[in-house]
């Protein structure tokens, strides 16, 4: 299985997940600054990735002792503002050292950091469980995922793609469309690449052909991930991610989202609390260095909110949440 | 105003789009074959603009005499499969030609393929005249495009864009989103730069971003243009747009076709029988020479259809068509 990241000689080593497929670099990470600036030029993107890279951040900031952990702290939390699981995991590491003297601070930092991690991989393996389960036996079913939920996009095996991978192992699955994700073809790049090394059916298109699949009858259900969860179910995932809602209900399509307990905020009541990050218009007017459009004015929103009345079901490693059953208890 | 082509010297140079907005290169055509290359490669495409360059290409053949006339035509009509105008323009170049002797065949077919650019010139102005005049007054409107409608894909001011234009002139445009169009981008090479040209306002988004947008109430209505329309008004038109159609009805927003009727295909009652070209994957895989994926299996349709049930409204040079009207008169 590949992995986002590892940790070995006080250095965390993030895979450059921007050079994907074409080149597998690795970016050292000695200080909480270094991990920062990975999270926010998305060397390592997928909500409880950054979660993970953030807490061994907070590690690497808590070797230098306790006065440089609340600045480094904030630093990583403002990396990227939808996501949850990056303060999430950040509060974590810090309440885990409340009562530790400084010569302790860092064994139990890295300790935190890394029992975050096997917990996020063991979620990963629930949710594949209960979610595969939602599927028909006797049946193979063709999903279509959007972005990357995969192990890159979470140190597991992945929440959406880690029920596609078990989909597949029980006989369920025919073929999972991808689509590319513009604009960082976190689809293309980086789902194309796990189904391929998975050697999983997988057949790749471009956002906008998804309407046109449903409506040939091709997609049996949607499967994507998430960055953050409202208590009312509303969930902020990749841009593009509420078309192939409202698409999917238009056409009759179950529509799930799988994610861990880490990617719900407990304090906001709906979708409509959650920042929505705006990234740089070069991203969409170029693409690896070739020029795709002359300059113009862009609107570049990193993530949509689909709305929870448009979620068949919440995939968590826990439960199935309904958001008819009135969201998480 | 740009144009696709001009013609000049017994030759027909076109305007090479695939390499839009980077650089203008004028790919000059002595033969009908260098036509069909052409339109098969998309240096030139847009319903209306290959059914002209078709029509040249005709005259081109013509100029070696009857014998090598047919065979020329079917090379040109079986080019590209979706849009009809193709082999409508070709048909009214060789039904001109029936009674006239050999030595009269290039100017004849010369003067009909000139005839057609001009017709489809005044069908665009009257297009735009009837189409902003479904756009209420007092008011500016925010409009959503796909693929690229204008001078560049009709050699007139457009179809969808020329509506576009006239409400600008009309001050009844906020502004215009442009979908970007993948795979080949149309929408951010050619709209965008049509649009710069004009000074009409204009965001660029991803085609993942339409949804979001609508559902943010940005939207006031979407217009498109067409590749082949049914009796009953189902259209085919660029890959995407069925998407934003269902999208549009979703949200309440109209959805308008503007098409010319050298675009309506009498002989099919609805769009199933529309042939939808499916094209190389390597469009989806790579972007200029730059790698987008590893090597997968890809799903590459360059149109799709949308029903007539999800059109507000069919806009022609002649009137509008209300699909509840029960198609074309």
């Amino acid at each position: 299985m590949i992995s986002p990241f590892f940790f070995e000689k006080n250095t965390l080593s993030i895979l450059d997940q921007r050079m994907l497929p074409e080149k597998e670099v690795w970016i050292p990470c000695t200080e909480a600054d270094d991990v920062a600036q990975a999270i926010r030029t998305l060397a390592v993107r997928g909500a409880p990735a950054i979660g993970i890279a953030a807490a061994y951040g907070c590690a690497l900031a808590a070797r230098s002792g306790r006065n440089s952990l609340e600045k480094a702290a904030q630093i990583l939390i403002e990396a990227r503002p939808t996501a949850v699981n990056l303060s999430w995991a950040v509060r974590r590491v810090l309440d885990a050292l409340t009562c530790v003297p400084e010569s302790g601070l860092y064994d139990t930092a890295l300790k935190e950091a890394g029992e975050i991690w096997e917990e996020e991989k063991r979620a990963n393996e629930a949710m594949a469980q209960i979610g595969a389960a939602l599927f028909p036996e006797g049946k193979a079913s063709s999903v279509l995922t959007h972005c990357n939920a995969g192990s890159l996009a979470t140190g597991g095996i992945g929440t959406a793609l880690g029920v596609v991978r078990k989909l597949y192992e029980q006989g369920k699955l025919s073929r999972v469309y991808m689509d590319e994700t513009r604009p960082l073809l976190q689809g293309a790049r980086i789902t194309a690449y796990e189904m391929c090394r998975l050697c999983i059916p997988a057949t790749l298109i471009t956002d906008s052909m998804a309407g046109w699949l449903m409506k040939q009858g091709r997609i049996d259900a949607v499967i994507v991930g998430a960055d953050r969860i409202a208590r009312n179910l509303d969930a902020a995932n990749k841009i593009g991610t509420y078309s192939l809602a409202v698409l999917a209900r238009s056409h009759g399509i179950p529509f799930y989202v799988a994610a861990p307990l880490s990617t719900f905020d407990p304090h906001i009541a709906t979708g409509a609390e959650i920042p929505i990050e705006e990234r740089h218009q070069e991203e969409v007017l170029s693409f690896q260095g070739c020029r795709c459009a002359p300059e113009v004015e862009v609107f570049n929103p990193a993530f949509d909110v689909t709305g929870h009345e448009l979620i068949t079901a919440v995939i968590t490693e826990r439960e199935v949440l309904y958001p008819d059953g009135g969201g998480l208890a």
